[in-house]
Parts: C-alpha cells; structure tokens; sequence
C-alpha cells in the first residue's frame, strides 16, 4: 500500500506532461494565426472589462475588498482604484464577466479570457511583464484551461459546475507560472494548488456569484502559481490521481483531449466573442430577431400577434425564465432577449438594463412569445415563426449566430463592440486611446501600459498633476 | 421553466432555516457544558496553531503571501508577522494543521476548530470582538460544519473531498457573519459565497497543500461573509438546490442532520482533541504500543522479533506507507508510527520529524511491523501481537484510543498538549502566559488579548519597549 491509490494502468501522467509543456514552450513556438487570435481575445476582453467597470456587483466587491487589500500596485481595469495584484484579478475578472458578453470557447462553453486574463495584467503591474511575453502566457493559459475542459466536458458541466469557474483557475495558474518563470516542479505544484481550489457551482447563476466564478479563479490561480513560486507543495498529479480533479469532479476524463497534438492543434484559437450580453444559447434568437426587425420594419413589428421559438432543450434549461424582474434576471429569459431584439433591435448590455425588462412593451411582447423544446434542433441554431394581427407569418430559421466560428466577428465588429460598451464607462477619448493600445499588445516593453490606459480620465489627468 | 431547476418535492429550505438559526441564537442559550466542550475547542486550537508556527510549510506560505498582505492588522498565531485579517485567517489555519495534531469531529473525521477559530482570531484584531462573543461564534461556526458534514458524510469523502476544507468554509462563514452581525438574507448569501468555494482534494494528502485546506477554508469563509455584508448577493439555497452544494458534491444528501433538534443537539460538543500527531485512524496502534512500551519495558523492546496489527482496512488506505522517506510521510504510515511508539513511546510532533524516521533503529522495528485488514475490526480498534526472538509473544486490544470521545483528554492532558508543542516555538514564559489567558477567553473584553499573546517573547519585549 501507498500513500495514495495508485492511478489505472494505462493513465499517462497528464500533469506532469503539460507541466511541461508550459515550462518550455517559446512565443515564437505559436504559429501567426494563432498569436493573432490570442490578440483579439486580448482586446475583446479589454473591453468588456471595462464595460463591467461601473456595475454594482464591481462596486459590492470592491467595498468588501478594499480593507484588505495589500500595496496598490494594480489597476483596476477601467476604474480609478487600484489594489494589490491578487485582489485586482479578483475584480478584473468579475468586471469582464458580468455583463455576460465576454468570449466563449464553444465546445465548452467556458469563458476563457476571463480567469486568464485578469490575473495577467494585474500581474503586470506588479512584476514587469512585456506585451509579447503577456500575449504568450494568455494562449498558453487559455490553452490549458479549454483543454482540460474538454477532457470532462460535458459530463462535468452537467454535474452542476460553472467550467469557467473550476477549469479557468488551471488557466490562470499556466500563465502566472509562464510569466514568473516556474520550473517543471514548481508548475506541477501549481497545478496541485489549482486543483485543490478548482471550485464554482452553476447554481450561482443569476445573481452576482456568477461573475464571481472567472475573477476568484483569476487570483486563485494567480495565488496558486506564487505558492508554488516559494516552493509549496502539492500533489504532482492531480488532474489525473483517483482522487484529483477529473475524477472527483466529472465522470469523464479523456486525458487525449489535454496531450494531444499539444503546440498544433490550438484550442485557444478557437475562441469567440459574443456579439450580444448573454448567455450563448440566446444568441441565435436575438440574432434572427434582429434580422426580422431589419427585414419587416418597426411597424410591421408592432403588429405581431405571437412569437414561437423552436429551439435546443438546453435554451430553456438555461434561459427559460418566463417573467424576469431585473436586468440580471433578463439575460435567463429567451423570452425577453426576443421581445428586446425584435422591438429595439438589441443584444448589447443596454438590453438587459433593469429598466427594458419592466418596459411594459417589452413585457407585452414577452408574454406573447412561446418556447418549444425539440432536441433535433440544434444548440446553436433556431426557428423562429411571427404570427401578425392579420394572420399572416413570416418565419426565419438561424443555422448558426453571428459571434459563432462560422460567422466569426470581424476585428472592426469586435472594435465596434469594445467602443460602444467602454466609452460608457471612460468616456470616448480613453476608449479610443485604450483601444489603439490594445491592438498593439506585442509592441509594448511594458504591458502594463494597457492597464493605465483604462483608468478614467479624471483620474489620468490627477495623476499627471501630481 | 424557471432559472434554476426546481428542488425535489419536500426538500426544506435548509440554507434559509440553518441562516436563520445562526442569525437568531444567543450566546446563553448555550448550555454552560457546550460552551465548555468550545472553551477546550479553543484552548486545544491555540496549542497546535503555535505549535505549527514556525514550521516550514507556513515559512513558504508567509514567503508567498507577504508582498500582498495588507494592512497588518492581525497577529500569525504564534509568530512575529502580522498581516491582513484574511491572509492571516489563511496563516493560522495553515499552522494549527500542519502537524496533524488537531482536533476531530469523529463522526465525519473533520477538524474543526481550525477553519473557524482561525478565522475569528484573525478578525478580532480587524474588528473588536469580545472573548465570550467569539467563543459563541466558535461553536455556532463548528455546530454549521460538522452538521454540513454529516449530511454528505461519507460519501462526499469517498469521493475524494478533504471535508475539514469543504465543510470548513461554510463554519467559518457562519461563524465570521455572526460576530459581524449579517442580518438572514446576507447570512443565506455567505452560505451561498462559501458553497461556491467549496473545495479540497485527498489527493493532496502528504503534501503541504493538506494543511493549506483548513486555511483557505477559514479565508474564503470569512472572505464570503464580508462580500455578503456588503450585499454582494448570491443563491439563498446554495446547501439543497439540486445544482447546490449538497447534491454537486455528494450522492447523499441527509438534510435532517442538519436542521433536527438544532440548539439542542449539539455536534460542536462530540469534539476529540489529538493526543497523538497524525491522523486519527493511527491512534489506537500508538496507543497500544505506548501502552505495551510502558508495561515490557525497553530492553524487552529491542528483542522483538515481528510486529502484526490487525485494523480496520481504511486504516490501510489512509496510512499504508510502507516505506516513509520524510516526517510528514511518516504520519501516513502506521508502521512508522507503531516503530516510534515503541522504541520512544512518542506521538508527538517529535515522532514526526525527518530525523525520526530515517532513523535506522526505527526502520529496522518498521521493517518487522506487519498490518492486515480486517473488515471485522472497527475503525476505532487495533489489535496488536508482539512476537520477541525467544518465540514469546503478547498481544494487546485497544478498543477505543485516548483521545476518543469514550477516553476523552482531561483539562491537565490538554494543558500538557499545549505546553510541550508551544514551549517548543515561543518559550516557556510566554506559553504559560498563553495558556492562562486562553483558558480565560469568555472573560477578555477584547478576544484579541489571545493573539497577541502568541507572539514570541523577542517580539514582544520590542513592540513594548517602543
């Protein structure tokens, strides 16, 4: 007997192996195409960070935080506080989750900049980090987290937990260990302390816990990696042990999904950003809805008598909420992501305010919209049928949503996305500024220049009087 | 459809009725022989708390941890570093573990003063609490996780969860909401912030990331309770959704042993103090073998021939290491353990250290001492048959170890507990002075009075003398 169960014959020693991978793996390693993904997954969540900036669930946190939070060397991103880095991941990555609008690796659904990100650039202002080297440990990161991801989706989302929550915090861990230098050691150990935090229930959604998900697996894999740094040990196993985290956390471990083709086939490359502030299975709805309105006019809008959706089961195990109260509550509702679209002809955070969900055209239009699961249609397309007044219809099938890998935003979609939400926060002349930096990530000696490039422009300005 | 999936016909609104209680009770309605089990909770926390303080695995936690900290508000018990309450909820945690010399909660092999008091202790430097007020938490804190614990108990542990860090965050929620006084929804939400974090693995077990779990337990809970002050919001029934807790990370879920005859039954009262410094599946072989050392005599020791243990087979699972290498490794071994006893007559943290074990006396006792497991053999029971060279044998039954809830430790032998692993990190002057004034607790105006006077003496006379 062993201290520990001996792991099946056959395991291969997961942990070990992408430990590493991480250690050695250069940037030039990353092919062009792949690099440039990673940017735009960089700038896409520069500026939804920013667009969550000023929500209270931000505001809630920071108060709790603040008594406790170490020497402020880390921006907050878009706002004019600053923390300690491993409390500035926490809020970064609550403030670019919770608006639901951030990106979504779709075999997983797991929001992947979220966890990996936030600690990244938090970091940067603690240690010196170069842009290049930053975007480098983000893929990798992202890398680790979608992978891992896989080897236990969907049993282990189905189990109840929130996957950007318990497979982010691996992330975060890779990239922080990339950028401060750990050794294969160090990094196994890292992973041991990711592991052991790995954590997130679904039940959270809904309310402000959800958000909290991405930003605690941002600190808690910033933390694990910094542990590791002064040499606490860990398991060096535990992704793959009996008693790690695909086994006690998911009925399904396929370790191939995480070793395979590792450096060719990239997985943070298939990242996508959403077009609308919502969970993704709305997405196709809004998008024809959009399309109807477009196409049939507000007029002619006014006049519709029902609305009949067919759609995955899912849509309505995750969305179904038939008489959302708030904004929060609205991104649940595919009932009020229609009526919003079709009337308004909007998905971007200013259809989910508190507000539009108690419109009483809205609510109208909701209660005149139905849902019917069938599981021949598929998670990501839609059937939409519009019965008019006049007993006419019109109907509008989506294969696929705008924001999905086959209709992929283009850079300006993605620009349009980051100004609209951001100038709200900062205002027009830091987005515009913020969001040249952005782009130019790999050019910069420090990439902790995105970071102050966020802070609102008062501040700015009371900085530099200083 | 709702949001959330809808619970099971019946199921009660434990989150709402468990917040409730911790929100409504008083200090008197404890009765006087629980608050007195609480009292020995405390006293025997501070001892170990000490007693680990100047260990390795805390010198690299507070490596890692330092450059974050904010403001030094609150003592490492036992050390001369103070940091934020948070990080040092984490320290203390860490430190009262680290010697698997504890205290334990038979019925689900949970240690529960260390998530709980770890957390208290640190924020009464923050935040003035009184020492009556904060032995009340402690037991509110511990009756919370250990009837958390019994409902999953065992499964959630066979799974592969360390339930001292999974159950532990929901006591130290509980415990730090109720000396901050949230009203009932805030404490549902700290119940529903706790279960989010819920984590730890067994795999982790040997390594220093065990001890980190009763540490992030006694963070993340305190962290929970603070967000929920300041109406970060979260699931109100994050315990029995059928995405909660309960049902995510075990396939048993018995909400009567939590609700029934709360305030009258009290779990917080069926604590056992170690006497031993492993775990608690090795005692009753040191036990036995101590008691065989004492009536043999050493010469008669040193002609044993073969050692044979028969004990029930987790006792194999848990602490089959053959061949030990390290201190901590030889908690894990029972051979290692029975050696020690019986060449030394030591349980102590002194059987525990690297020297010890690579001792060649002891390895060569080790290497004659053979275990079978018996289903037959309660988990709490050995039996111990000692074969000398000359063909002799004896044999010893141990039915129930000291220690256990049927041979309790005395006052005196927690004294004594106290007294021998804290003289060993912070003299003899202040570990009477420490133990005189954590005996006195429920009459300090200021329950931080008990931190401060942890500090080694050095410390001390220099904050005095400045």
């Amino acid at each position: 007997m062993s201290l520990h169960q001996e792991t099946a014959p056959g395991t291969p020693k997961v942990t070990q192996a992408l430990a590493e991978w991480v250690v050695s793996i250069k940037g030039s390693d990353i092919q062009p195409e792949v690099r440039r993904e990673g940017l735009r997954t960089f700038v896409n969540w520069v500026g939804c960070a920013v667009g969550g900036a000023s929500h209270e669930t931000a505001d809630r946190a920071m108060a709790a935080v603040k008594p406790f939070s170490g020497k402020p060397t880390s921006t907050v991103i878009g706002r004019t506080e600053k923390l300690d880095a491993l409390h500035a991941a926490l809020l970064n990555g609550i403030t670019s989750h919770v608006l639901d609008y951030d990106d979504t690796h779709l075999k997983t659904i797991i929001h992947p900049a979220g966890p990996v990100a936030s600690a990244l650039l938090a970091l940067a202002e603690a240690r010196q980090i170069s842009g290049y080297d930053l975007l480098t440990a983000l893929i990798v990161g992202v890398e680790v987290e979608c992978r891992i991801g896989n080897a236990v989706y969907p049993h282990h989302y189905d189990r109840g937990w929130h996957i950007t929550g318990t497979a982010g915090v691996f992330g975060a861990a890779a990239a922080v260990g990339k950028v401060i230098g750990l050794n294969v050691q160090q990094m196994c150990w890292a992973f041991g302390l990711a592991a052991t935090q790995s954590s997130g229930l679904r039940e959270m959604f809904g309310t402000m816990t959800k958000s909290f998900h991405p930003g605690r697996a941002a600190q808690n894999g910033m933390f694990a990696a910094l542990l590791a740094e002064a040499n606490y040990d860990s398991s060096e196993r535990a992704i793959e042990a009996p008693r790690g985290f695909a086994s006690v956390m998911s009925d399904k471990q396929d370790y191939s999904e995480i070793l395979d083709d590792l450096g060719t086939r990239w997985e943070s490359a298939l990242n996508s950003y959403k077009p609308f502030a919502c969970g993704i299975v709305i997405h196709p709805t809004i998008d024809g809805c959009i399309q109807l309105r477009d196409e049939l006019g507000d007029d002619r809008i006014r006049q519709i008598k029902s609305v009949e959706l067919t759609t995955h089961p899912l849509v309505l195990e995750l969305t179904g909420k038939t008489n959302p109260k708030t904004g929060l509550e609205g991104k649940f509702s595919v009932y009020h992501s229609a009526a919003a679209a079709l009337l308004k002809g909007d998905g971007a955070p200013t259809a989910f305010t508190d507000e539009l969900v108690q419109d009483p055209e809205i609510i109208a239009l909701r209660d005149k919209t139905k849902a019917t699961a069938d599981k021949n249609c598929h998670e990501a397309s839609v059937d939409i049928l519009v019965t008019f007044e006049d007993g006419t219809t019109v109907s509008k099938h989506i294969e696929r949503a705008i924001g999905s890998k086959d209709v992929p935003l283009t850079d300006e979609q993605i620009d349009h996305k980051f100004t609209v939400q951001s100038a709200l926060v900062v205002g027009d002349a830091v987005t515009a500024s913020l969001l040249e930096t952005s782009w130019k990530l790999e050019e910069l000696k420090d990439a902790a220049d995105v970071a102050r490039a966020s802070v609102p422009s008062s501040a700015q300005s009371k900085a530099a009087a200083e």
